[in-house]
């Protein structure tokens, strides 16, 4: 089988992204080909503010743009260029020049400096694609997909409606087409039988006709959620999806922070992330900031790439 | 300094507190002098079930009732039984015969079925003292103390008022004493400055009245939940405050299920608890059930003991 062919999505120039993918370059090259979306203007900046050399094959997709790097400043330009890094990515996995693609991390409030009102990546893809993206985070020893994200936790009961819950358990099937899934519940002790909340019982409507409708029952819950996540229940499943955000990530990055990667589920693009931010406060010291989140993503991207190539 | 004395409820008969009771019994008399509140049949009826002998200077404290134990099965005698043990450590907390009671686990089906109402041990301390306790779970690692708890979620939100949460907070820091707890916030990543969600700005508020009430900077938050519980995070903090039951929970059990126990702040007397069920599913099996969290419960109880005796 050919390497996957990767997109890589410079980040924030500020931040640690670019030393990440260069003292990385040498491993990821081994198990897939990379296409960095950098230019070669910008990647002697960062070369010789890092004092790093080259690394061979290092190849780039030329990309519009030259400013100054200052590190761990928050940026109109590096917010700019991060912005068209990202979107050489997606036109070049549209295009299907590549297989998928990787985003190094960008800066919120640099894009918005910038003029660009996404939240994020996740954000940007739902509207180019127009297609409900499900974030999923976590590793190998651990998956969680988020039924809702980034709204305030009042608003949360609100969304669990059954016929919309069914639709995201399917589409994220059909995505991990994992045969084991943890649902978690939503109330403490899963509402102790309607006793701490009803919402619940819609969670686990939901699961069994998800199960119905797929003839299989992939689906296991609601899932009492303070002991989803014990040892137990990890060596149990490996697929969770959780109703809200903190219910996903809390414990997720308590257990396995530096491993952890975002992964872009339902859209027609494959795209992992980096699970961590630009980390500000050790870019350009030659610290060597953790590439596992970074490597990590890369094969994930592989794995989803080769599956989609199965289908 | 004389040993702690610890009376210790013995839970319900039909499942494993009695037979984690018996086979610590020489581990724990090395630092405490634990009561059991249990009477000689029943005693001699578990030693018989469990086939093993009485462990020597085994204190019983003397209780009423006579019933078959029916190993694994919720019964109205044993939810009877085992609410009577647990009101006879309370009597004798109160008369200061002990300085502290430690409770195994009670099914609180079998309570209902003999008519006891409580939802739990806490709840009834709040009732017979009168007083708010506070719930707080963990090991020496990492403890939560949970601002709210057996509420449904959508409740959760309408709890975040400041005064309430300052009385919160200056009551749990007289009783733990620890100099830097981390409170969480509640909504993703605390409100993103109120894009998420206006309740963060609340609890800020309250953490920073708090503070001057105490003339120390004792509380750090509003913290952001999904990054709360990192390794990072960890190794500042020992002491959590968790805005609701699973913000708590769900990382506490992922990360030190085994370990973990529950104690009850702010009451006139020490009760600490394991801070797992009956566990019917392995009860007279002489499976040797894990007594980690029972162990702890014993020496935070002492350390709780010697703290108050110091004030």
């Amino acid at each position: 089988m050919n390497k996957t062919k990767i997109a890589i999505s410079i980040g924030d120039l500020n931040g640690v992204g670019i030393e990440i993918a260069l003292k990385s370059h040498n491993i990821i090259k081994k198990f897939c080909e990379p296409i960095y979306c950098i230019n070669e203007n910008m990647l002697n900046r960062a070369l010789k503010l890092l004092n790093l050399n080259l690394p061979s094959n290092f190849i780039i997709s030329n990309l519009d743009g030259d400013f100054n790097i200052t590190p761990s400043l928050v940026t109109k330009e590096s917010g700019e260029f991060s912005f068209n890094s990202f979107i050489n990515t997606v036109n070049l996995a549209k295009e299907t020049k590549v297989d998928a693609i990787i985003t190094l991390p960008i800066h919120k409030e640099a894009w918005a400096k910038a003029g660009i009102n996404y939240k994020g990546h996740t954000d940007c893809l739902r509207d180019i694609f127009k297609k409900n993206a499900i974030m999923m985070l976590g590793c190998e020893k651990m998956f969680v997909g988020l039924y809702t994200e980034h709204i305030p936790l009042r608003e949360v009961v609100n969304y669990i409606q059954k016929e919309k819950l069914i639709d995201f358990l399917i589409d994220f099937y059909n995505e991990v087409k994992n045969e084991k899934i943890a649902v978690l519940g939503i109330n403490p002790h899963a509402g102790d039988n309607g006793v701490l909340g009803d919402e619940d019982f819609i969670i686990n409507e939901a699961i069994k006709l998800t199960n119905k409708k797929l003839n299989k029952n992939i689906f296991i819950g609601s899932i009492v959620p303070d002991t989803a996540y014990t040892p137990k229940m990890r060596s149990e499943f490996n697929y969770f999806v959780a109703m809200y955000h903190d219910q996903g990530l809390a414990p997720l990055k308590a257990l396995y922070f530096d491993e952890s990667i975002n992964v872009s589920l339902n859209l027609p693009i494959i795209r992992t992330s980096v699970d961590h931010g630009t980390a500000f406060d050790i870019a350009y010291k030659n610290l060597n900031p953790n590439n596992l989140s970074y490597i990590n993503a890369i094969q994930e991207a592989i794995k989803l790439s080769n599956l989609r190539k199965k289908c």
